[in-house]
């Protein structure tokens, strides 16, 4: 059974899953989500996606979900999915109430998966990197809650895909490069590592820790820091993270080279530690 | 049949109303959305609604939407829900689609409406008036499109209610009054009526719109103008506009009084002209 979907404790074709129209996550965006992938059978990092859940769940105000019995329905979904290198998407929403801007005590957290093989991106692609460009950050004022307010993430992937790029970087109203459509993004600059600080600006994301840590591990310095647009010039080096994204080079930005063009050491370095980690 | 749903052409009961998990407007908040009410069975404002919603649709890039038709379609829940004062509720999504951020050419607009009794707000606040508190302005950059990015907005009049008030006013980072959580904010200011500027933080309201034309009517100057929440203490009068909200004045904010407390000379003008028009 490669794709499958849960609604609520029923398990069936995607194409037959569905809400209620007046489900919150519909009406109000009033739904958190994450995507686990699994290696080889495995999910990967299960735990601290829960964490971030809980962590979301909670900046939105939402009713204690039982996550340990979630867990478990998780994992049974891989296990009947068997699929080696699957995606499982999450969504859990408010609840389901006659549209009212208020919520009240009724709600009812509606809790929706699905999981198919994660969507492969091209081993060249890896290989040599994405040319991004950069788009205004119109985003809402807390990203660091994983909620489906997306909009403007899809605008911005789909203006890179139309303008012949691979993805778009977030600039803030104050100039600083904040993270990708569906990833955070990294760079070296005067032989650091340098990320943004995990803000509300920014999604605190499961592998930018990950990352942090083959750092930590492999003895490369770490600043968290905003660096402004302009700085591009100086940057050695520059990457996105994410769980699908895994550990993936940026080699242009706005049709301008970083660095010589290609993905430097440092990238190739936590590209590899990555596939060590996850097994891939 | 007074509450019914529409999804895509099918009439019947708002309960068994659904769309797919894979509805773009679910995981992403792609979509837009109006409300229109009648008064006396008759939909008020509707041109004005439509030309709004074509303005969402082309904020976001959505495919084109025959709006002549969808206007069919709403006259006619309408007419069969045979609602004296009717809210309709019109949701319209990019499409349904495998997840993915970029959308590509394969959109295709899902339609969605409910039809009900219009929320009633209890005569007496409409005469004696809100109590509001302010928020920080956590929405997305773009107000300006009536999208379901509306987390923020479920928040904060939760919040208001939580803490005894009516509503919430969001406060922008610069510490402007932008308007409430689903109403635009005016108030009257050295004899002036003053609102914000139609930019990308504040929704263009039709309900403003409207006001703005009785103020041009009834002679009262009008100026377009941030004003900072410091300035509050100099407000003669405040009120709230919007499709369901009217016109409705605000006596206190945050616990303080606005100028006696008690509805305003202006704000009082302007209710007596809305249910003028309206023939409510």
């Amino acid at each position: 059974m490669p794709e499958l979907a849960y609604v609520n404790g029923a398990i069936g074709p995607i194409e037959e899953a569905k809400v209620s129209i007046e489900d919150r996550g519909y009406q109000f965006a009033d739904a958190v989500y994450e995507v686990v992938v699994s290696y080889h059978g495995s999910p990967f990092l299960l735990d601290e996606h829960l964490v971030r859940l809980k962590r979301s769940m909670a900046g939105l105000r939402f009713p204690a979900v039982d996550v340990a019995a979630l867990e478990n329905e998780m994992r049974h979904l891989f296990e009947i999915a068997a699929i080696d290198n699957a995606a499982l998407y999450l969504q859990i929403s408010r609840g389901v109430a006659p549209r009212n801007h208020a919520y009240g005590s009724r709600a009812e957290p509606q809790i929706v998966m699905t999981i198919r093989p994660a969507p492969a991106i091209p081993a060249e692609k890896r290989a040599k990197g994405y040319g991004v460009i950069t788009v205004p950050d119109t985003r809402w004022g807390r990203c660091d809650l994983k909620t489906v307010q997306l909009s403007s993430n899809g605008m911005a992937k789909q203006q890179a895909l139309d303008s012949g790029a691979d993805d778009a970087i977030f600039v803030g109203a104050d100039g600083v490069l904040r993270e990708g459509t569906s990833s955070n993004l990294f760079m070296v600059r005067n032989n650091k590592v340098v990320t943004h600080p995990a803000d509300q600006r920014i999604l605190p994301g499961i592998t930018r820790q990950v990352v942090i840590g083959f750092c930590d591990h492999l003895d490369l310095p770490v600043r968290f820091e905003k660096t402004p647009q302009s700085a591009l010039v100086n940057v050695q080096e520059l990457f996105l993270t994410g769980t699908v994204t895994e550990v993936l080079p940026v080699v242009s930005v706005d049709g301008k080279m970083i660095g010589d063009g290609r993905p430097g050491p440092v990238t190739q370095k936590l590209q590899q530690a990555y596939r060590t980690e996850s097994g891939r």
